[in-house]
């Protein structure tokens, strides 16, 4: 016997949650469509060069990798026992997608993806070796119009699915950079220095600095650092204090994010938005504005993203500009879980045929169920089993409101339980 | 720089075709869930062991592996180098999801499983490595209400997609053994012998005789079967002949199959229905009725099944009988994109803004989208780029009906074409 089970870390998704799932993603589809996002669709295996390119910061470790087949694996040497290997994010494969479509894609191109990616994280509670990632991006286009119109989708997706009180989350890369060395970090250092602030909501400024000491860096370095950070955080207009403190070097960041707040602020959203300038996001690719969106009612974010224009130009030959934003479709789905809300399946309504019924009888049960159909609801012809509270307690619970039976001249009646 | 193609045999779907197909999934979905059947989803990893456990016959062979990672890829052994894999095909996953999950199920089970499957085919026009499946299968029901459950559901839903003039091809693996067995083949050499006549249409009864006579069977068997199957398939009632043959024991299949003959001949349907000897169907776990059905306008089957009892008792520990359906959803795919049907996408507004445009004026830009998408109409806001011709005909291309521009200022306006 084979063991029942999944493999570790993955998941079999029972009937009423592929419901909720299904629910969410038509929504999501629906309104991106609707802010003309076209979807798209890549393979989720890639060549494994593709996906092992250092793009992918920690991803890249927990990467599943295929084995060559047939010939291909016979003649390999030993380092080169895979040549393939399933996605860990969409906008890698978005990338070579681009690069190889682009002469059948409009300018600039705005583009949706939904799909599985696959990362062999250390299995842990609510975390799945197989998710699904909902992606939008744009691509060719260098002005913050890019930001706005991806932040105005997400967060009229987020409403649109019932969700309120968001606290939008804004930084840019530039400013990082910037910040880190106006305090004496070199330009080498600033990612390391990036990936310990990015702690700062765990570990506190207190873990933040000895991270920091612990990697090496000079204290007086650190703490003037630290000190320039919280004075941003603390500050009341802290876009101009960022300003003040980098100068005109900063002002194209400043003034986008700047827009930004104001833009996002008019939308007639639910949503406050900040400049938040621990934010950091954990990709190695952004180089830009990026964005988080988190909801007043959970510590967490919900969707993020940011500029990336560079990472096509390893694929193109040449520097092509992209800004994506990417919904956390798996924690949005357990928050709708938590709301309860009703997933608006039709009427549904089960003829349950005797266990004996003759073959005349049972072509008239059918054509009875199509004309139910007709009207728009949802009818299962289903054989009585000898458990039959069993079965009526499954149907009830699966949301079967009518139930009839018929017995073996297909003589069809209403059940009624007797109370 | 990377490669920009996909791995062989793979492929980038382009937004048109993405749009069929989503229309397509949708209509699926919606005909489905009507007939009572419960979407889920199983991973689309699963452990080796599972599916390479001899059910999947010749498509085993074009598994694609997993290595084993971290310190499992260390410890290992040489011949045990992979732990998982991607599944081939639904219904073995199926079978492993219902295991685990029976206490949660209901009695029977009618189930749906849409999902990408993985063959390392020889790449050739019109196959690909990764591909849909869209399967429907009833757990649990022995009687034959459950084929034609599968049967009117599938042909009511591949009708709703614009199809018509099936021809539904009936057979039953007990009636293919009996026959075999009758003109004097070994129980054991049944399975070799359906593989052979499985090749018909493509290479005659003249290829199957050789290939049969080049296995080593005793010619005047072959002769026999041979002569047997010819006199089925040009029999004016060729169940009654097959029974006269075959005698009392072929009565229970030959019972089920001249019903569902019955049945699906009057569910006002635009379908043939026939008995066809020769139809084999080539995976290794069928039992029982086996389906197919083709269309009066192509030469090859768009949608089969047939029904598996024993398939399920390796996992579970007892026999559960089960039937399933599955639809060959690229080749539909395909049809329909020959049909050139209308995707029906909403009204398609594009706002085509001055790459100058100030702050202000684009906050202004955006509320008037908001208000177009409020209608139910498609708005994308995009910015003017230099070619703006170019850029016209990618947006009327896309479908794009209503163009507006809007200048520095915001001020909007119905983009009408010089003639």
């Amino acid at each position: 016997m084979f063991s029942k089970a999944c493999p570790k870390g993955m998941r079999d998704i029972l009937p009423e949650d592929v419901l909720i799932r299904e629910r969410v993603l038509d929504t999501i589809k629906r309104m991106y469509r609707g802010y003309g996002y076209n979807q798209i669709e890549a393979p989720i295996i890639e060549n494994i060069e593709l996906l092992t390119g250092k793009e992918g910061g920690e991803n890249e470790k927990l990467i599943f990798k295929i084995l060559k087949r047939g010939e291909k694996l016979v003649d390999c040497k030993d380092n080169e026992l895979c040549d393939l290997a399933l996605r860990y994010d969409l906008t890698v494969p978005l990338s070579r997608y681009y690069a190889n479509n682009m002469a059948s894609l409009p300018t600039p191109f705005k583009a949706m993806q939904i799909g599985n990616v696959f990362r062999a994280e250390r299995p842990q509670k609510g975390r799945y070796r197989q998710f699904v990632q909902c992606d939008i991006d744009i691509i060719g286009e260098s002005s913050v119009l890019a930001e706005a119109d991806l932040l105005s989708a997400t967060v009229g997706t987020l409403t649109e699915l019932g969700f309120k009180g968001f606290r939008l989350k804004l930084n840019d890369r530039r400013l990082l950079g910037l910040i880190a060395e106006s305090c004496g970090f070199c330009e080498s250092a600033v990612n390391d220095v990036c990936i310990s602030l990015d702690k700062a909501d765990k570990i506190g400024f207190d873990g933040v600095r000895a991270e920091l000491l612990e990697n090496g860096f000079d204290c007086a370095v650190v703490d003037e650092y630290l000190c320039c950070v919280n004075m941003l955080i603390t500050s009341d207009s802290p876009l101009d204090a960022c300003l003040k403190t980098l100068g005109e070097r900063a002002l194209a960041p400043i003034n986008s994010l700047k827009f930004l707040l104001e833009f996002m602020s008019k939308q007639n959203l639910d949503c406050e938005v900040v400049y938040d300038p621990t934010l950091v996001r954990g990709m190695g690719y952004y180089t830009g504005t990026i964005f988080e969106v988190a909801l007043s009612s959970v510590p967490y974010a919900v969707a993020g993203g940011g500029r990336y224009d560079n990472l096509l130009g390893k694929l193109i030959g040449k520097d092509v500009c992209a800004c994506g934003f990417s919904i956390g479709f798996e924690r949005i789905v357990n928050l709708i879980k938590e709301m309860n809300v009703d997933c608006g399946d039709r009427d549904k309504c089960a003829l349950i045929v005797d266990a004996n019924i003759g073959n005349a009888a049972l072509i008239e049960v059918y054509k009875k169920a199509a004309d139910i159909r007709a009207e728009g609801k949802v009818c299962s012809v289903i054989k009585r089993i000898n458990n039959f509270g069993l079965m009526l307690n499954q149907l009830k619970q699966a949301g079967y409101g009518a139930l009839y039976t018929v017995n073996i001249d297909g003589e069809c009646k209403k059940f009624v339980e007797k109370s």
